[in-house]
């Protein structure tokens, strides 16, 4: 097998072939958003969407013109023209879209072109030609998309040859083989690349993989392994099905692992962060076990992991996280010791010497809560409030007199009516309010607040934007404990919290009163370091 | 490259190492269920846990032996002995799990035997030796996984391939290369397997990945490619960090591309039901991007895909969904409503006249329900009584009148008070009652039994065995909506119930009225059948 290691252009399609994935949909002003990030952080091309059928992506290309950008071109997107067209009316729109780089593509597989298209094979071949010949007298850059390219070859590889060099002879810059099913394993796409390859010595080859068989990562880098030079994928591999190539993957594994140029070194940094700022901009919840970006994917759990990483991180770890912008985490855990949590207390900048007493009865307090069913892994802001508390150190802002939950359903088909009553002491003063809500812990959570906004409007910045309840594992039905995590943001920060009861109530009024607890204690601690 | 393809067994993981996944755990009853449904799919070994460091896979390795398996063979897991134990000390628990195969780990590397055990590299050799050794009198399968094999090889090959050859000579009778920490591309995987085998023509030999480098189930293929003829991985390939191979993958890879013998073609139509069975368990939410057996994973969005697919599916689809349990899916809302409601249907798998108005009544509401949060996976009681009322079938065992519940909390530190009310009417008769509980749902649960149980004391012998909560996506914080599923039995059967709303109270008691109605219909069916 050759192996040549040139360096790679990296192709993001995330605007268009990651927007017909389920539950991904962008405004015009999310896309040129994206399109700056992606530019800042040293992507090559950026495929902006199709200007021919979509009046939104024809806008992108428009707005996108106000700005210089520094690394990328943009490409428009476009199939080769219609049966029925000539070439300069069927591509017209994409030649209107003004960018440098059209990127079109065409059918490889017999199938498609007698099933889907519906016209002989020798046409398919003269509508390749024509339109890339056509679109190159308006731009120096044609890139052929060679749409299910492996599955073509596999069912009549003289024909999929033929297209490809259609393409090439009409002045296509690049042949990119798409395996749009996603269904080629790495060991058939190597072979069929460098047959492929063999064809077509000078020319440059593409690749443009999906992840139906989890192997579009595997695929896109066993392409540049046998010479591909540019690679096509989405940010954090979103797409249709199951998405296309992942780059947060394809690329810290071409630049720490196989040494090839791509992204500059500093950039990848900012992997993390451009993966989360298109996640926040689509609204879509990040993965966790997402491969070097996730928030998982430096985490350790068991004991002694977290001993051995402690001593050198290589032990458990692949790459620095931090190479990707990453950070490593320690789980505090039934599995882990009390190193996990002299790491986190020192994460919380506090300090505890190996054998203070102090720490031991944290670690005891610890296990013991999780034993009762706490879980501080997303509630490390109670955690904090805990360390905090035993340190002695801690301030009780208010204090609860009771509270009374009430909810009457009249009769079947209309919902509960749902109200609370809650009295509190604030230094000297009582207040005793009451609230509806949608459900009893709704009605809890507004009572809560109706009461303490009064004494600390600052509250009013902060939100709750995600609740979450666990049965804990039992056979105890409707009696078992349920641990509530919240997560709450003001704007600035966002800090989880966490309350366990075998009433739910109760177990969302202890994560409500360390979410608002956390959030007074951290104003005064970043007023008192400023 | 040689290749060969002989039959591969399959050895899960997910209730020993899956268990390290960030928010994965399982119960003991949980792991017994998951242990019979991977036994029923064809799953050739289950790891059950660390019977020396747990206390609960202690407890699962006792439950286990009242069921008689099908297909699997259980494995105990833990480490080689302790460098200051004898092997009879340090291996006993092991011993005592009572299992046919027992599992244990070495250091394979170097840098762990002087950063991580602190001893010499020869004392490290005589432990693996010594711990196979003892191991063999007891069992006639022990499994040697060689961690971090990839690394170590790297660092220092002879070394590697000592420690292998101690566990070979010593009895092992599967070698299984780790690549514990993630990181190995599968060209550098494909050439270390290569060379290993050479030195050990006649062991067999297996693979544990983990997805780091988002390249799993790639090196899980190629290391079989490579001769390797067991493959370790987790359902879903939930694990520590960014998780194991996943299994869910890999299977359908093997069975329907690589064409090798592993899991038997009709218990591959359960891939996704075991894939959904085990999230629900542990109340994971499941990603729809799955490759195979997500939501997403067959569903078409473009026009043109969704009238290629209508005409010859293999056009955008690698595989027949149904191979896999799953479904095709057209992501449209326009569409034309009966066009609509018989691909719903085919996803429903339920066969429809092409004119029945009762069976296209039936579909919408499922569709409506569905859209308002329900979901029917784990509640097929819930699924047939909707079913038999849209045919006009049902019979309403009683009547609610209505409820209240309250929920009352005096002062920090003591648990509330929580206290239900209800009126129902069975038949002319009215019932007004009211309980206490531990928390509103279990108080409302006790009054809604103690009305019922007088009219119908069967219900005495039915029990709640499992009852969970998820909160439904959105950012409404406490004011979300909540899914309960219960799980019911009366120890015949076992049955399961959902229900949602805004308010967790009425969601509950939407699941325990069905769960109730199903147990007396149930009832019924028996005994005019019986």
């Amino acid at each position: 097998m050759s192996v040549e290691q040139k360096a790679v252009v990296i192709y993001d399609t995330t605007l268009r072939d990651g927007t017909q994935g389920e539950d991904f949909s962008l405004s015009v002003e999310d896309k040129v958003r994206i399109a700056l990030k992606l530019d800042e952080f040293g992507i090559h091309y950026i495929e902006g969407g199709w200007p021919d059928s979509n009046p939104k992506d024809k806008q992108f290309f428009q707005e996108i013109k106000n700005y210089e950008l520094r690394n990328a071109k943009i490409a428009a997107f476009g199939s080769t023209h219609h049966p029925a067209q000539s070439p300069e009316k069927g591509l017209r729109a994409l030649v209107e879209a003004g960018t440098p780089v059209i990127t079109i593509f065409g059918k490889s597989w017999t199938v498609h072109v007698k099933e889907a298209l519906r016209i002989s094979l020798e046409r398919n071949l003269e509508i390749i030609q024509n339109s890339v010949a056509y679109l190159r007298q308006h731009v120096d850059e044609v890139i052929y998309d060679a749409e299910h390219y492996f599955d073509g070859f596999k069912e009549d590889r003289d024909y999929a040859l033929q297209t490809l060099k259609r393409a090439h002879e009409a002045g296509a810059t690049t042949l990119v083989l798409c395996d749009t099913n996603g269904g080629t394993l790495p060991h058939e796409l190597a072979e069929i690349i460098q047959e492929t390859r063999k064809h077509f010595p000078s020319a440059t080859f593409g690749i443009h993989a999906h992840n139906d068989s989890e192997l579009a990562v595997a695929n896109s880098l066993e392409a540049v392994r046998n010479g591909i030079t540019h690679v096509q994928g989405t940010i954090n591999g979103i797409g249709e099905r199951c998405g296309n190539a992942n780059l947060c993957s394809i690329i810290p594994n071409l630049c720490l692992k196989m040494n090839i140029p791509c992204i500059p070194a500093e950039n990848l940094r900012k992997l993390r962060h451009v993966s989360r700022y298109i996640l926040e901009l689509a609204n879509m919840p990040p993965n966790k076990y997402q491969p070097f970006v996730g928030r998982s994917a430096f985490a350790h759990k068991g004991g002694v992991h977290i001993s051995a990483v402690r001593r050198n991180p290589r032990t458990y770890e692949h790459i620095d996280p931090e190479l990707v912008g990453n950070k490593r985490r320690f789980l505090i855990s039934d599995l882990s010791g009390k190193a996990a949590v002299k790491m986190k207390a020192e994460e919380f900048g506090i300090k505890l010497p190996e054998d203070d007493p102090v720490a031991r009865s944290i670690l005891l307090r610890i296990k013991e809560l999780e034993a009762a069913g706490f879980q501080f892994e997303a509630a490390e802001a109670s955690l904090e409030l805990l360390i905090k508390r035993l340190e002695g150190e801690s301030r009780k802002y208010f204090e609860l007199l009771g509270f009374r939950v009430i909810d009457q359903k009249e009769e079947d088909g209309r919902p509960p009516v749902s109200e609370a009553t809650i009295q509190i002491r604030v230094g000297g003063q009582v207040e005793h309010t009451a609230a509806l809500g949608q459900g009893p812990v709704n009605a809890l959570d507004n009572a809560l607040r109706k009461a303490l906004e009064k004494f600390y409007p600052q509250l009013k910045t902060m939100e709750l934007i995600d609740y979450k309840v666990r049965v804990l594992p039992g056979r105890e039905g409707t009696a078992s404990k349920v641990r509530v995590l919240i997560e709450s943001s003001d704007g600035k920060d966002t800090w989880g919290t966490v309350g366990v009861s075998h009433d739910i109530l109760e177990a969302s009024w202890q994560a409500l009163v360390d979410s608002i607890t956390y959030k007074m204690y951290k104003d005064e601690k970043e007023k008192s370091s400023s």
